[in-house]
Formats: C-alpha cells, structure tokens, sequence
C-alpha cells in the first residue's frame, strides 16, 4: 500500500469530496482486452457482453446514426483530411463519450435526432484533441495501431485536429442551441487549459495529488462532463438533472483516466493498445508514479528523481520502475481511488428513474474500474 | 515578365474573374517596415502615417478596447498560457484583422460594443493559427522575435493555439449572434482545408496557379472574409452588404497573401520580421515559384526540380533562386496579380455610402501591394 501520509491524506480528502462511500466494486478480469469497436460491441467468444458494450446496444441504432454522421462529416476536398480522420475516426475507438451523450438523452426520454449530431461534435472534439495529444507525447501507436502522426506526420496531424475541431463547431451552430455551444466550447477549453497544465507539471515529482487531480479533471474528464450535460440539455430536462448528468461523466470521466494511468504501469502492450511505460519514458506525472515515490525510501527516492526528473533513463529503468510501483502498492492505491470515483459518479444518477439505460450508465462506472482488475 | 504561357493565362482569367479593371495602384516605396504595432501606429520620424496606420486611427478607441478584452481574456491560471499567448498576441503584430472587423462595423453604422469581443475573437482565432502554423513550419522568427515554438517549444504551441481557439468560441457563444458563429466556424474549418492543401501541394511544381489561390484563399483570405463580413452581420446590414464586405475581405486576403509570398523572395529580414528564404528551404509552392519555374530554361528547371521537389538544397541556392526569380520578373507578376486582387476588393466597397472609414479601407487595400513596392 501507499506509505506516504501527505498522499494518503490528500487521496482520502479528494475521495471525501466526490462524494464516496458506496460499497468497493466486484473483482471480475479485466475485460478491456474484449472492448471491440463499437458495431460489432460483442468480441467472438466472449462469454458475455461487459458494461460498455451493454450500454452500446442499448444506443445501437442512434450510434449507427452517429458513425453517419462522422464519416460524412469529416469529409473534404482535400483528399488529405478524411484519409487522415478516416485513420483514427472510422479505425475504431470505444465511442465511449459520444456513447455517453446518446445515452444520457434517452434516459432524459429525448425523442428527437438532434442528440445524434451532438454525439458527433463530441468525438470530433476527442479526435481533434487525440491528433494533437498524440503529437504532443510524441506517440507512435494509438488503439494498437499506428498513430496518426506517426503515419501521415507530425503536421498533418496537428492540422487535421484544427480542421475537426472547427468542424465540431459548424454542426453544433448547425443545430443551434447557444447552450450547447456553451459546454462544449468550454469543455474545450477547459481540456486545453489541462493539457498545458500537465505539460507545465511533467517531469516534477513535488506535484500535489490535488494538482494530478485538476490536470486529469481538465484534459480528460471536462468532456466526459460536457457529453453527458448535452444529453440532459437537448431533452429540455432541468438544471438539477443536467448538473446531475454534467457530474456523472466528470466523476466517471477522472475515474476513467486515474485506470488509464494505472494501466499504463500495469498492462501489457496488447492489452493496452500503446506503448507501454509511455509516461514513464515521458517523465509524466501520474498517481502512480506519485504514490510510489512518495512511499519510496533514500535509494528509491534517487531512482524516480533521476528517471523523471532528470529524464536519465536506462535500458533496465522501466522494469525497475513496475517493480517498484508493483511493491508499494501504487496501482492498488490508483484503482481505489478510481473506484470512489466510480462510486461517486453512480449516486450522481439517483435523480433519475430506474431504468435500463440508468443501470448500464452505472454498470459503465463500475466497469471503468473493473476493467483493470 | 514571366514567361510560360499557361500561368499568364490562367493569371488572367483569375484577375477576370476577380472582377478588376481598375487603373494600376501607385508605385510608393515600400512601407512595411514602418507598420508599427497598433497603439503607436506612427513610427517616429515617418514622414506621414501609411494606409493601415490611418485606418487604425479610425478606430482607435475600439482597438483600444479590443487590446484590454485580448490580454483580459486570454488568462487562465495555469500561467504558461498567458505567458506565451502574451508572447505572440500582447508583443504587436498589426492587428489587422480585428482593425477590419472594428472598421467594418463602424462603416456599417453600428454603434453598440459587440464588435469589441468579435474583433478579438477574429485576433484569438488568428492567433491560433500562428501558432499552430510556426509548429509545423519550424519557423524560429515571428514578427521580428523569435517565435512562440522556439520559446516556449511545439508542445506547448499547439496546446496554447487550442486554447484560444476554444476561447474564442466561448466568447462567441458570450456574443450569442448563431450567424456570426456559423460564419467563424466556417472560417477556422475553411483555413484548416487550406493548411492542410498547401501541406499536400508541398514540394510539387505540378501544382497550377488555380490551386495555389484556392490554398491562399483558404489559409489565409477566410479569416479576411470573414472579420469583414462579421463588422456587417453585428450591424444588422442587409445581406447585399455583408456579401459585400465577405468579398472586399477574400480579395483582399489574396492579394495580402501574395504579396507576403513575393516578399519572402525580396525583402530583407529586417523588413520581413522572419527568417527570409524560408518558404524556399520548405519547398513552399508560391506563385514566384510557380512563376519562375514555369518560365526556366532546362537547367533552371533542374534547378527548380532539385531544390523544391527534391529538397536538395546547397548553401548558395537561395541566392541563385532569388536570382532566377528576379531575371523572370516572377515578383513583379506576382505583385501585378495582388494589385488586380486589391482592385477588385475597392470595388466591392462602391455599394457602401462614400466616408473616411470607406476611403481608407479602399486604401488599405492599395497599401497591401504598394508595402512592397
């Protein structure tokens, strides 16, 4: 376990604050292994659907309408911009925060289309900012392919992005509604703001939890939160239910990034579908790598300054740095974290009336977490 | 003059099709060096202010405006982004691009305030832009200093470059006009297209004057248009007028963007305030290039294959392409078509009511080519 107090206090008071408490969730595989794309969400042989891909079906025909939408949306005259969209778009991916807005409009009983074009504008958004980040981390592989960047180059890549994000902005002024023009222009740059944020705290172990909590609310969760606010504001639903929704997907949304971290660390390379040890080659700063170096002693200590700090990496650094993560329990202490998260996010959804599609948004919390275990 | 026939032909039937005929502009030595930031329009000792220095004095008060509503709202505490959009938005620059949105509005008879965030959404979006463009053209000089990338590096750039691309949107949604939302997300997709074809044009002189122009006018005339039309559509001007405006800004946008290509191949660093020679040793396809290629003899044309489609480039071969570009008289071509560009954006101005905002608008129209006179 963590050994640090200053991290173990910080860690219980952000769990205080999201509001936990529920019960730890169930310890099934990880399944992420079997998440596919979302047409075909059942993996052959898997012996059930998981949450995601429960949740999937329950949207089956709005995403249908959504995959639409993106492919003829991304497209333009120069050959150049769907090739590249086509290449992290149309590749696959989870869908998971268009998903979200889909399904959050059907459990606020929404009835109309526009729900649809919205769930677009949001993976765009991700897109664009998945084509930047990729460039940012300098990446070469994205969902067990290569990355963009990597194929069509570091330029097109952050051109591309440019050109999705303002193409997000074009179908939300198409369907009109100032309110959602407001999340999701502040969602973006809210997810910019935490981008930097992250960039400014790389390489710096004397980053508070608190602040790993802020960059990872910002870049990750901010568009978890504004995916599932959509859903809530086109079904006309009131604020309660709306704040409700915007909460939901913020808490699920660092819940979701706090396992990507852990993964990192704790993955192997197919499972992940990137690189593994990326952060730790980064130097970027994660709850792990917190965790482990604020239980580190003298000798440890000198192991994380020197590999992140000062970006000193030998060939054997990485398995050293699993070991010791591995020893004090830094991933365990993650998952936990993420789990009161997940916990936090599922009693957002108690305004709502038992429905199919409020239990697969909870099963989808719990999911994010037990992936991982 | 040049000498292939095919590019004189198609010179002609665009600057036909721009609508020109106007008398040749003035032959004023260039003035480029005297554009000096806004707010101290006139450089000391200049014997009188140029075209955009009276235009800007015009609307002084407004800009004075935008400048407070740019630094106020380009903050966030995660400081590195004031920082660095300090360093490219705050440090000068012309502000043309506002300054048209400003005087656009004022020559529509508006009197309100809106037109003070517009502008400064117009510069954030432009901004951007910058950024993202100085990333993927490793340029290391902006407007004299060295650019925000070589400062500050390429992750940040483009993390900061969203930002206040996403801020802009939030001070559009602020605005709460769908129309001018939906005419400046069509603009930023519109420049993206037209970044990202002059990515796919680079290094091919198999590239023709038309595609060169539709790259210009995405890359850089949208934004023109754009700012234009938005000082119309925030006056509430009928929809003769704001297309009025769109295409003063788009011919103008051309001609702007053809002569800063003709000065990249003429002027000296101190007059460019960037690195000269740069788009040579990218294999930019600019119409002196074009021009002078299409006009070489065979060992020019090797010249030119080896050095922009090859990318072989030795010490000594900016000068002999400053040289063959001179002996073809590809600068002053491509001056000539900027002129006919710059006539045909007066001429849009003739459905507005004659006024000093008018009279110096059409001259800041002549200014553009006359600077590299």
């Amino acid at each position: 376990m963590v050994g640090g107090s200053a991290i173990r206090f910080q860690t219980e008071s952000i769990a205080n604050r999201a509001g936990a408490g529920l019960p730890p969730v169930d310890q099934r595989e990880s399944v992420l292994n079997n998440v596919s794309p979302p047409l075909q969400a059942r993996a052959p042989g898997s012996p059930e659907p998981d949450a995601l891909a429960r949740l999937t079906d329950l949207v089956g025909a709005d995403l249908h309408a959504c995959n639409r939408t993106i492919v003829a949306r991304m497209d333009s005259p120069v050959a150049l911009i769907p090739q590249l969209a086509a290449h992290i778009v149309a590749a696959g991916g989870k869908r998971l925060r268009p998903v979200l807005t889909l399904a959050c409009a059907r459990l606020c009983g929404y009835e109309g289309a526009r729900h649809v074009e919205l769930a677009a504008c949001v993976e765009f958004i991700h897109t664009a900012t998945l084509l930047h980040d990729d460039v940012v981390d300098e990446s070469v592989l994205r969902r067990g392919l290569s990355s963009a960047n990597s194929v069509f180059g570091n330029k097109a890549s952050v051109l591309v992005g440019d050109f999705l994000f303002a193409r997000a902005f074009q179908l939300m002024v198409a369907d009109g509604s100032l309110p959602v023009l407001g999340i999701l222009s502040k969602a973006a740059a809210t997810i910019a703001e935490g981008e930097v944020h992250q960039l400014v705290i790389q390489n710096d172990l004397a980053t508070t939890e608190e602040q790993y909590l802020e960059v990872i609310r910002g870049k990750t969760a901010a568009l978890f939160a504004a995916a599932c606010e959509v859903g809530g504001v086109v079904a006309g639903r009131p604020d309660a239910e709306c704040r409700a929704l915007a909460a939901f997907g913020d808490h699920l949304g660092i819940a979701f990034q706090l396992v990507d971290d852990a993964l990192d660390y704790a993955a192997d390379q197919a499972t992940l579908g990137k690189t593994v040890g990326d952060d730790f080659r980064e130097g970027k700063i994660t709850l792990p790598v917190l965790a482990a170096y604020h239980a580190a002693d003298g000798k440890a200590r000198e192991f994380w300054v020197r590999t992140i700090e000062a970006s000193e990496q030998k060939p054997d650094d990485l398995d050293r740095a699993l070991c010791l993560i591995e020893q004090t329990g830094a991933i365990q202490a993650t998952l936990d974290l993420a789990a009161t998260f997940a916990a936090a996010a599922k009693n957002q959804l108690a305004i709502f009336a038992p429905s199919p599609l409020r239990d697969a948004l909870a099963d989808v919390a719990d999911f994010t977490v037990s992936r991982a275990r």
